[in-house]
C-alpha cells in the first residue's frame, strides 16, 4: 500500500517516520521547500521524496494521504484528495470553519473515502484512561474541569493560538464528555504580534451544568499541560508533562456535616488517597498512525473522523466569535 | 487606647491574638455564642471580654472596633460604630454591594472616623515586592494575569465563593495595576449547595489591553494559591503556599528574529535566570494591625481604605452579573 | 493523677500543652529560668509551676515526670525520680552511653516504675503505616533504605549532630526492621563550632544483607525529612514534609529477563503504579503522650521503653566510635 | 581527517553521530555484531562501517579512534590502538585497575600520542559553571558535598554499579575541588545479580576536612541525580534532571549570634535569595567530541586524559577495596 506525507516542515516528518515503521507501506514524502526537502531525505533516506503534490492526485497506486501543511491549505488539500478517491488523514485543525469541514464530510461520504482528523490526544493512554475513569462513574459527576495548554516561544504565523491549541483541549473535553458547550466566553491578547492573539481565557458550561476555563498561550514562564477534572467522588490531575505520575486520582472530598442550628451547615474536609495508575508509555501518534492505515485497509470509521473534527471546530468558532464580539456566545 | 474586636469565629480570635501583642492597648472580645467565648478566653486570657456589642456603641474609652462577624452583619455594624464615632476596621468584603459601600465611606467622612477594609493580601511581603517589580518596570508590560485560589472543603454559608475568594485576588490585581477591568465574564457551577457558587471562573479585561483569568473554587484536589503575571520583559511565578521560594522571577521570555521572506516572522525561545528574592517571613495579619492602629494614632488614611473596599465590591459585582445574567459585562 | 514536666525550653512547653488536654490530669512545670518561666505561665495559664525540681522528689501526690532538660542531665534526672518511685518519660536520647541506659532500665525494674523513652517517630502514623507494608510482606524483602535528615540552621550546644538527629534515624529502622546493624561507618565535620559535628553520613549493615545510609545534618540548603525504603517487589518514599502525599509506594521494580546467551542478562524496567495511602493526620506527639498517661494508668510497657532506648544508644555509639576512630564499627 | 567508533552498542551511535557532524571528518563504525550493525547503518547511513577492529590497526589514512566497547576491553583495545601511533578517546572507566591506566598513560607519552577518556560531565555546562562559583570562592569554604546517582532498572554485566556510576561522581568533585580523597569507606549490596553489587553508598573525606557522600544505584523508585555542595557562604543544587533549574544558589546560611551567656551560643536562621543562573543547553557530548578533534588537530592536552581517569580509578579502586574488606582505606 502507498501512502503519501504532504508537507515536511515540523510536525510532517514525524509522520514520515511512524508509517515506515509500518510493515507493507511504500512510504512517499512531499516538500515544496527543496532546502528543507534535502534534510529531511538525509535524516530518513527509505521514502522516497516528491515537492510538487499535484503528481500525487492522479498516482493509481497512491492509497492515501497525509497532510500536514499549514491550517490554511488544510481544506483545499483535503478535498482535492476526496475528490480524486484517495483517503486522507489530516491535522488538526481540519477547517478553518464549519462549514468547510461539512462539505469535507460530505464529499468523504460521497467518495466512500476515509476521511480522519489528527486530534492526537484522543490516541494518548492518559486521555483514554481518564476517559474510562470518567464514563465508568468512578469520579461521580463531573463538576468542573480546568485546563493549561501554555508553551514558552513558539508562535506560529498561520494560526492564532485558539486555533493552535484550543482543539486539543475540545478534542479531549468532547472525548470524555460527549457533550457540547452551551455557552463560551472568550478574552484574548495579542501580546508579540498584531493581529494574532497569543493567550486565550476560555469559559464554557455544558448541558448537565458542569463548567469548564481553558486557558491557552505561547508566552509563559514554563511549558504546562495541565487538566484538572473535579467530580462529585473523585478528583483528577492530569500532568501531560510528568512521566512518572501523569494521572493522580485524588480519593479526597467534601462531606456535608449535619447542620448544627437552622440554616446552617458544616462541610468537614475528608482527605483520602492518591493514586497514579499505570499508563502505556505508547507513543500517541504510533497509535493514531496505526489506527488510520487499518481504517484504510479494514474500511474503517476513524475514532476522529470528520464529525469529531466539526464538533471541535464549531467550537473554536464560538470561542473566536466570543473573542471578537466581546460577548458571551450562547447557542 | 481601648479596641474591641466583634465576631470571634474562625478569624476574629486572630485579629485579638494581634491587638493583645501590640503595647498599650486596651483588648477587648465580644461574641454573642457564649460556648465559643469561653473557649477563647480559655486560649486568650488576657483580653476582657462581653457578649453584646451593643454596650461598646456607648462606652467613651472605647476609641476603636475590628469587625470580623459574618459578611451580612458587615454593613450594619460599621455603620452604627461609625456613626458612633469609632474608627472601624472591618474584614473583607467590606459590604456586599458598592451602594452600602459608599454610604459608608461618606458616614466616615463625615465623622472624620477612620475606615479600614481587611484586605490582607495588601500587606504581604511577597505581593508588595511583585508591585514593586511591576511599577519599577522591571517586567515590562504587563500582558497577562492568571490567578489560581482554590481550597478543598471549607465551606462558607455567609456568602459564595466569589464574594468569599475573588475580593483577594482583585485587591491584589488592583494594588498592583492601579487601574480597574473594562469587561468581566464569569461563569460558576453551585457544586455542593444549591443556591450558593462554589467554584468560579472570571476574565477581566484592563484599559490597558492586559487580561486576567481569575479561578476560585472550595472544591478542588489540593489548596492552590498560584499568581502568574506575564510582563513582555519579565514573568513572576507567586506561590503563597511555597515558604522558601513565594517569588520566581522568570528573564526567559521571546523575541522576534528577522522575518527570512516577506510575511513570516520567527520567535526564538530566550531562555533566562530564575530568581527567587528574599522575602520578609513577617506575618501580614500583624502588619495589617499594626498599621491600623497607627492609622488611629496618627490619624493616617489607611493604605487599604473605604475606597480600596468599593473598588473590589464592584468588580465583584460586576462578576455576579455575569454569572446571574451569564453574559460578558462591560462598563 | 499530678504529673510534671521538668525544661520548658523549647519542647517542654508542647509536653506540657498535650497533657493539659487530657482530662483528670494535674498538671505541674518545672523551669528554673524564671524569666523563661513568665513566658510559659501567660502561654499556659491552666497548670502550675515551680522553679526548683527538687520540690518534686519528695511530692507524694505525683505520680510522674517528664523530662525535657538539656541531654546532659537525662541520665541524672531520670535515675533521681526512678528512685523516688515516680515513672519517668525522658525525651530521646535517654542517655549518652549504654552503661547509663543499662542502669535506669535496672532501677525502673526494681522500683516497678514505667520507663519510656521520646522516640516521637514510633508514635507517628506514617512511619506505623510503612511498618505495616515492611512486616507483612507487601514491599518483599527490604534491599536497602536511605535517610536524609537535615535543617538549616538549628544548632545545639548539648549534642552534636549524631546524638541530636540519629537517634530518630535508628529509632524508626529498628521498629521496621528489628534488628541491630552489625557494622556502621561514620563520616562527620564541624562546619560551624569547633569539636561539635554539624554533618554526619552513617552507612549501616545489618544481618540480611540489608544496607543504610543515613546523613544527618543541621547545615543545609532546605529541610529535608526523606526515607526511601527498597524492598524486592515494591519501594517506599517516606516524605515527613509533604503533608498530603507522606507515603508513597512504588510498585515500579525490575524483571530479569531470560539471558539470551551465555553469562548475559537482560534486565527490563517494569513501571507501575504509585499509591499515596491516607494517614491520619493525629499529631504524633499527642499520641505519645496518650500512651505514656496509659502506661501508668495500667501498669503496662511502653511501646518505646528503656530497651528501645538502649538499642538506639548502642548504634549512636557506634556510630561515634566510628567517626572518632575514623574506622568502620563491627560487632 | 579519519577516525572511527569501536563498539557500537548503547553509546557509541551517540559517538558516530557527533562526529558525523563535525566537518571534514571521514567517519567509520565497527562493531562485531552484524545484527546490531545492521540497524546502525540504517539509522545513520552516511558513516563507512566494518566489522572486525584488527583492520583499523594498520589503516594508515586513519588517525584516531573512539572506543566505546564493554569496560574489559577498554585496557587492550586502548594499548593496541596507542602502540599503533593512533590517538585514542576510551568512555569511562579506562580501565579497571590503576596499573593498566599508569601503562596507558606511559605508552601514549612514548607514543606522543593523544589519550583522552569520556569523563562526559567535566563536559556539562552545569558541572563547569559550579566549578567555577566553587574555584571563584563564591560559595565560601566548601564544607560537604551528596550526591545521588540512582536508576531504575538498569543493571550492567560488564560492571558493577561502583564501576559504572562512580566514576561520574568522582570526576565531577575532582574537577571541582581538584584534591584526592584521604579516605573512604564503602557499604554495597547485590540486590538482583549475586556477585554485581548494584546500589553502594560510599562516603570520603579530603585534606581541607571536607567530607562527600554518594548513592548509586540501579534500582531505586525513580532516577535521580542531585548533587548539593554546601559552602561556608552559600549552598548550590544541582538536579540534572530538572531542564529549567539545574542548578539553584541558596544565599541562606547560619550566623552565629553573640552568646547570652557563659558557654552558650545561638545560631540564628538566616534565609536568603535563590538564584538559578542561566546554564547553555549545549549537548555535553558534543563539547566532547569537539574537544577530541581540536586536541587531535591541536595536539593539546586533553582535559580529561589519563591523569584525569587514573585519578578517578585511584578512587573507585579504594572504594573497591573498603566495600570488599569492609573496612575504611586511609591513603
Amino acid at each position: 500500500m502507498k501512502i503519501a506525507v504532504i508537507g515536511l516542515g515540523y510536525w510532517g516528518p514525524n509522520l514520515l517516520r511512524n508509517f515506515l515503521a509500518i510493515s507493507e507501506l511504500e512510504v512517499l514524502g512531499c516538500e515544496k521547500d527543496r532546502k528543507r526537502l534535502e534534510k529531511i531525505k538525509e535524516m530518513l533516506p527509505s521514502a522516497s521524496y516528491i515537492t510538487d503534490y499535484n503528481a500525487l492526485l492522479n498516482d493509481n497506486d497512491l492509497k492515501a494521504v497525509a497532510i500536514a501543511t499549514p491550517v490554511g491549505s488544510h481544506y483545499s488539500l483535503t478535498k482535492e484528495f476526496l475528490e480524486n478517491g484517495k483517503d486522507v488523514f489530516v491535522e488538526k485543525p481540519m477547517t478553518k470553519s464549519s462549514r468547510e469541514a461539512k462539505e469535507l464530510i460530505k464529499i468523504a461520504e460521497e467518495q466512500n473515502a476515509i476521511l480522519m482528523v489528527g486530534h492526537i490526544f484522543e490516541y494518548n493512554d492518559a486521555v483514554l484512561k481518564i476517559g474510562e475513569l470518567i464514563k465508568g462513574g468512578e469520579i461521580g459527576d463531573v463538576q468542573y474541569i480546568t485546563s493549561t495548554r501554555v508553551n514558552l516561544g513558539i508562535h506560529r504565523k498561520d494560526a492564532n493560538v485558539l486555533w493552535d491549541l484550543a482543539p486539543h483541549d475540545f478534542s479531549i473535553l468532547f472525548n470524555w464528555l460527549d457533550s457540547d458547550p452551551v455557552s463560551i466566553a472568550t478574552t484574548a491578547k495579542e501580546s508579540i504580534v498584531n493581529g494574532i492573539p497569543d493567550v486565550a481565557f476560555i469559559q464554557a458550561t455544558f448541558p448537565s451544568g458542569m463548567i469548564a476555563d481553558i486557558q491557552v498561550g505561547w508566552l509563559a514562564p514554563s511549558k504546562i499541560r495541565e487538566t484538572v477534572v473535579v467530580g462529585s467522588k473523585k478528583m483528577i490531575v492530569y500532568d501531560e508533562t510528568n512521566p512518572q505520575e501523569k494521572i493522580k486520582v485524588y480519593d479526597s472530598g467534601v462531606e456535608i456535616e449535619d447542620p448544627h442550628d437552622y440554616g446552617e451547615f458544616l462541610l468537614s474536609y475528608r482527605s483520602g488517597a492518591i493514586h497514579s495508575p499505570t499508563i502505556s508509555t505508547r507513543e500517541p501518534l504510533r497509535t493514531e498512525m496505526n489506527h488510520f492505515v487499518e481504517c484504510i485497509r479494514e474500511r474503517k470509521k476513524p475514532r476522529t473522523d470528520g464529525f469529531n473534527a466539526l464538533r471541535v471546530i464549531k467550537a473554536v468558532e464560538m470561542a473566536e466569535e466570543s473573542r471578537m464580539k466581546k460577548k458571551m456566545i450562547t447557542i
